[in-house]
């Protein structure tokens, strides 16, 4: 087994040396040349429309109108149903997408560079709270937000963006765990923070003061702004780890509200699913679990680097609005997933733990033997299309996709 | 004893009902009208020039300069010693001020308004780290930037804060809690989250898009913005408390250097003093205890409202900052200082303590019963004018002053 201990070893350091700096904001279809008309991309592990869960199916039909490839929702469903649409997971094209996740070509997306490998990752603009297209929304008031990231925010943020030179994340984050955030349902340490970076690079590429006004009171009304930057910097860090032989390493976690999927490092692109499971959560006002719909999105790839549930005694406060208990065993969590990872993130600390590192490199055999499913701070949509966000809770991963890449990871290695 | 019950019942109500609001910066002569020529306002109790500490000497002789009264810091001194200034405490004039905490007509002060009751507080605007007045540093760079604050931020930000409205900051402190802030010696959360209020604003006032940026890096770059803010929402919160008879609550507790010195409610406007303490704490690289200056500074007023080393809790990260032991026990100093104290706040709550809030009310019976001095949370100054900040640590008020302060309170009572 020294093969699988040096890969593994050798996963742990691409992780480590990981140095994402976010560096744009550029219309998908720039940053994937290959992002064509009537191709919309989705979070998880393939999927096909007939298979699709409510809230994405409203997401699909809601960006066919927004890219003005359909009058309107009706008309884009049966297209959908007809298959006029490409269908495809944001991570076979270095993208990664929040619940619904949905990534089509005129959308701006935010480019994290890892300058440690030159690999670079995209995601789309967080849209705020309320009533979102990754949560399935889909009306006018949705659309004329996604018009205005495209016409106005994104472009201004690029510029600044390239004003500046980018904002490097790894610092960022560090402070973040210093903050509160776990970085996946608690982003508020980390969008202030990159507020502070962007605001006077934001004033200095902005001719209109009302339209900077307004860019500024975006960023700083939305305290999951941070969210997509956390992500594009999960898949950034966690690319350049795929594919090394013999590593039992989790690459990437996603969900379509359908299917939990997973990739190893050792088996390649190949992804591992099982049926994904139901939140246990707290719900917004007049909402329960019978709205639900089942877990969803590719931000799991936080959890893949170590946050989110796995941070989860660095935000304390985030433990009642998931629901997972008293505030003071946040710390268990982050504890008990150290049990199926490889090692601790020297520069990723905890100061509540004593400066307990975030467990980095999930490991699938460790994860089978001892039965412990990676914990996930998810968002909760409702299962139907156009409503939206009904509550927030934890997750676990679906063991069975571990087992099941278990058993082809063995294969690989010539042990079955 | 039903009389003494009764006043820190309302003692504490009053603290608790305070709605403190960050309305305005305005120059300090037309907040406080009294303030005139050749007068200088310093930290903590009464002291005249012959007493005053290094760095205090330093502040004066600085601000004599930036003010234009005398030509250079050796004429500042000299007419200092002859009495051409006349300094009198921050705490007499409806102001705080960090540090040595020097406040001179032309300075620009922000306005806290305590709308719940009316009063009004007032705070320069926090300089940033490194060589600054508040430390004692004198130099062209310090009063340079004095003038910049004069000139151009202040103004900005006074016009900003009068655009939207105010700040309201009761909400604003609670959430800075739930992010690692303890608003002493560590502010970055709350210095975010005020960055985030203000940017739209200042945007929409500012006509020059390059002094926009500058103002928006200074509040960005400056992770203690929050700190004299906070101040002035201290004393804002706590003149209301003055004077009630019978109560034997802490309205104040300053240090100038040399003194510590207590204000309590039912003994009115009255200081107790006691030489101050020297901080125990961790020093800047290239110095040590030897070159400190003994504590200093109003900042001690967010201790009096139960922020600060009372709120140690809510700031992990700040234990090992001031050198006060292992992060995962930084809510000990919480849970010792709810022993000296009437009650908890219940909105300023600290998750990592399952949601307990920070102690309110220090009764100086309790203090002196439990012999438990409040610990406070501290910037060290070099002893030396014109140096500036080598560290920073923990400092007990001296009992003494208690002791004294209790024999008082019971005079005014007929108990003595």
């Amino acid at each position: 087994m020294d093969l699988i201990e040096r890969a593994n070893k050798e996963a742990v350091r691409r992780m480590l040396a990981g140095d994402p700096v976010l560096v744009d904001v550029i219309p998908a279809e720039q940053a994937i040349p290959t992002l064509g008309e009537r191709m919309i991309l989705h979070a998880g592990p393939p999927i096909d429309w007939a298979r699709m869960c409510g809230p994405m199916r409203g997401a699909v039909t809601g960006v066919a109108c927004f890219e003005g490839w359909t009058a309107n929702l009706e008309a884009a469903a049966e297209q959908a149903a007809a298959g006029a649409f490409a269908l495809h997971p944001n991570h076979h094209f270095d993208a990664v997408g929040p619940m619904t996740g949905i990534t089509t070509r005129s959308q701006p997306v935010m480019v994290v560079e890892n300058r440690a490998f030159g690999n670079r990752a995209y995601c789309t603009i967080n849209e705020g709270l309320g009533k979102v297209m990754r949560f399935g929304g889909n009306d006018e008031e949705v659309l004329n937000r996604l018009r205005w990231l495209r016409d106005d925010f994104g472009p201004a943020m690029g510029a600044a963006l390239r004003e500046m030179g980018g904002i490097p994340l790894k610092s960022l984050v560090a402070r973040g765990l210093t903050m509160g955030d776990e970085m996946h349902q608690r982003n508020v340490a980390c969008s202030g923070l990159t507020l502070r970076h962007l605001a006077p690079a934001l004033a200095r590429v902005t001719q209109d003061r009302d339209a900077l006004a307004r860019a500024l009171a975006f960023i700083g009304g939305n305290d999951q702004f941070f969210l997509n930057i956390a992500m594009a910097l999960g898949k950034a860090i966690m690319d350049p780890v795929r594919g090394i032989e013999g590593s039992s390493v989790v690459t990437a976690m996603a969900r379509n509200g359908t299917d939990f999927g997973i990739r190893v490092s050792g088996t390649g692109d190949t992804w591992f699913t099982a049926p994904v499971e139901m939140p246990e959560g707290l719900y917004f006002p007049g909402f329960s679990a019978a709205d639900a719909n089942p877990d969803m999105g590719d931000s799991t790839i936080v959890e893949t680097i170590g946050l989110g549930g796995f941070a989860m005694g660095a935000a304390p406060a985030v433990a009642g609005f998931v629901g997972a208990g008293a505030a003071s065993e946040a710390g268990n969590f982050t504890r008990t997933m150290a049990e199926i990872t490889l090692g601790e993130n020297p520069e990723w600390t905890i100061p509540a733990l004593d400066y307990f590192g975030v467990p980095t490199g999930i490991d699938i055999r460790l994860v089978v033997e001892t039965g412990l499913a990676p914990t996930i701070n998810t968002g909760i949509a409702h299962k139907e299309p156009g409503i939206g966000q009904v509550g927030a809770g934890v997750v676990r991963a679906p063991l069975a996709c571990f087992r099941e890449a278990l058993l082809a990871f063995a294969e690989t290695l010539g042990v079955l």
